[in-house]
């Protein structure tokens, strides 16, 4: 990208932040980090572990901090995410979705060659006896996870009938090895209050737990049960049934999760770190200007994004088409110039990283890095 | 990207439409010639010139396309674009939105001396200097249209007094010419309605040609006119104003413009395109199957994606989060299974593309090749 080259010239210099070539997605290292340690200080605190999920940030370094702050592997959406993340050296990933097709299959035998730990979750009888076939051939173990829909109604099996069904084909294939189950209640992160959103999280880990019960019972073992998210963090741990978080967007807490109360004693635990800057591109009206961040920057699958500098209190961004977005001016409020830096907190984060190539990292006001998004757009 | 590598080694091979690796964004190729020979033959016909918006395709073997169809040039929306596109050997651009502060200024002089020919739009006095300053500190000459607000209240000046101030402007600068006007109805487009649109159209071009005769009256010839659009095309070229038209939608007809009646007679001109192949993830349940393409894969901007095949009629998407979308079969209906291919017509097609490295293109039912996007991403 020619504007990230250009960018380069001005890492670590003062005033770096002034110079980014807009639009640009920058990260405040000093959150990030708080964030990381806040969430590593309270699942210390609640004896479970992290794996936290790549999905969010698709990125080397934001993933070593989080291996160095304590977290087993990282959780990864789709096997392309998990094969860009290798190719920097990373070696454990819990890959959260089913891959299917006999080609898929065949790169994730390959990533299982140049990985420590590589676990897969299955909700399909063809797709489980196509990577037992596989595996076979290879002279490979894999190692599964029985995903299990606690409510989400998108992936994992229906009941404990179909996961016992998986679990007997697990037990008689040699190169297949059941670890345990997953269940993510991804329907209920964002739920607002608190104690709503934790009787929903209680109501969902009861299946999950029925389908441990049963599957114990037959005789197949569990040790790895995973699952979880950031909107439920608090109290994920409760139930005493997951072993391990796959907590993903509290690195940055967006204006999705800023809306969520995430303790019980409503004080927010992680700081907004992620922003799209921006700048003004025109200003010939009353009332409004023009800026240079729309649809193609910042993710429309969520709430708006949020004026965090650059305009007075009270200005709200709207899209206005794919390269635009309009900020409203309270009345009465002085009108940033054309050239004039605003900055976006982002609103989803997920999908408004996958728009960018890098991050432009920000030290104060310094600009001390550009990270590549190594994973962005591997979504196969 | 890992699965685009792998799918280079199916090109040309019959059968390549079932092993592309999911999700991706395929391409019609006979679907695109005819979109690009239709508009070119409905603008010979009119007697209007095409310069094609690049912000749309993002790609140099779709705009080398244009050009061989009679292009005069294209459009881009943001300087990156033209940049990538540039580094194709394509010469000839038209930057519809303002190049504002003076690193980006200096970019725009580095392109315009590698193009036959770069024109940049302007709406704002204080930008307008600049760019004067930074064209005479080079020597070079910087050909310039005003952008006039025509009702979309986006960016332009808002009346023919701040025209004719930079006009005036311009005049008096050895480095800056006044080569015409843009004049862009963006918020006219998708009126669904042919004879709404057609006389909302009408008015949006009356306040257009008002500023050029307050320009002309004054002294200050503009011999182009550029503006209009897909939805506006088929009637943009009666008033006698443009010289031109920017129309970027119309080589793919997404969902969204398949919704729009484009042409008196109530024919579609031009035939879908662009899809996004996903496959069935998960089927666990009755009445629904997953399938991975998501938030991250098809834009959340307009309209939802619509199933081409792959299910049956009246199957319905629905995003799932980022990474999958669900199926709803209507009932008594067969569903796909794991693996199975379903190919979405694309909602909004500018944003879906900026999603995607790469087009995977089709003739017939066989991959002949991977055409990059090569300005995907380049907002700055």
């Amino acid at each position: 990208m020619p504007q990230a080259l250009l960018d380069e010239d001005l890492i670590a210099r003062p005033g770096g932040r002034l110079e980014i070539t807009t639009p640009a997605l920058v990260l405040d290292l000093d959150a990030l980090e708080a964030n990381i340690a806040a969430m590593a200080e309270a699942a210390a605190a609640q004896g479970i572990a992290l794996r936290p999920h790549a999905k969010t940030h698709k990125c080397i370094a934001i993933a070593r901090r989080q291996l160095d702050q304590g977290a087993l592997g990282l959780c990864c959406a789709k096997l392309g995410e998990a094969e860009a993340l290798a190719d920097g050296g990373l070696d454990s990933f819990l890959l959260t979705s089913p891959v299917t097709t006999a080609r898929r299959i065949e790169r994730l035998l390959d990533l299982k060659a140049r990985c420590r730990e590589l676990l897969v979750v299955v909700d399909d009888a063809e797709n489980l006896r196509q990577l037992g076939a596989a595996a076979a051939a290879r002279g490979a173990a894999l190692d599964l996870l029985i995903d299990v829909d606690v409510g989400q109604h998108r992936t994992g099996v229906a009941d404990a009938e179909q996961a016992l069904a998986l679990a007997a084909a697990i037990a008689t294939h040699p190169n297949l090895v059941l670890v345990g189950l997953q269940g993510y209640a991804g329907h209920l992160q964002h739920v607002a209050g608190y104690d709503e959103r934790r009787s929903a999280s209680h109501a969902a880990l009861d299946r999950l737990g029925a389908v441990k019960t049963a599957l114990e019972t037959a005789g197949h073992a569990c040790p790895l049960v995973s699952g979880g998210g950031t909107g439920t963090h608090a109290f994920d741990h409760e139930a005493g049934l997951l072993t391990e978080l796959q907590v993903g967007s509290y690195i940055v807490c967006d204006v999705q999760y800023d809306a969520v109360t995430l303790r019980a004693d409503g004080v927010p635990p992680f700081r907004p770190a992620l922003f799209v800057y921006s700048r003004v591109v025109s200003a010939s009206h009353d009332g409004f200007v023009t800026i240079d961040a729309g649809s193609k920057t910042v993710s429309t699958d969520g709430p708006l994004p949020r004026v965090a500098f650059g305009a007075d209190q009270g200005a709200a961004y709207a899209i206005s088409g794919d390269e635009f977005g309009r900020l409203e001016l309270p009345p009465g409020s002085s009108a940033p110039k054309v050239g004039d830096l605003v900055a976006l907190q982002v609103p989803h984060c997920d999908t408004t990283i996958n728009l960018f190539d890098h991050y432009h990292c920000l030290r104060g006001d310094a600009l001390v890095a550009l990270w590549p998004i190594e994973a962005r757009g591997a979504s196969g």
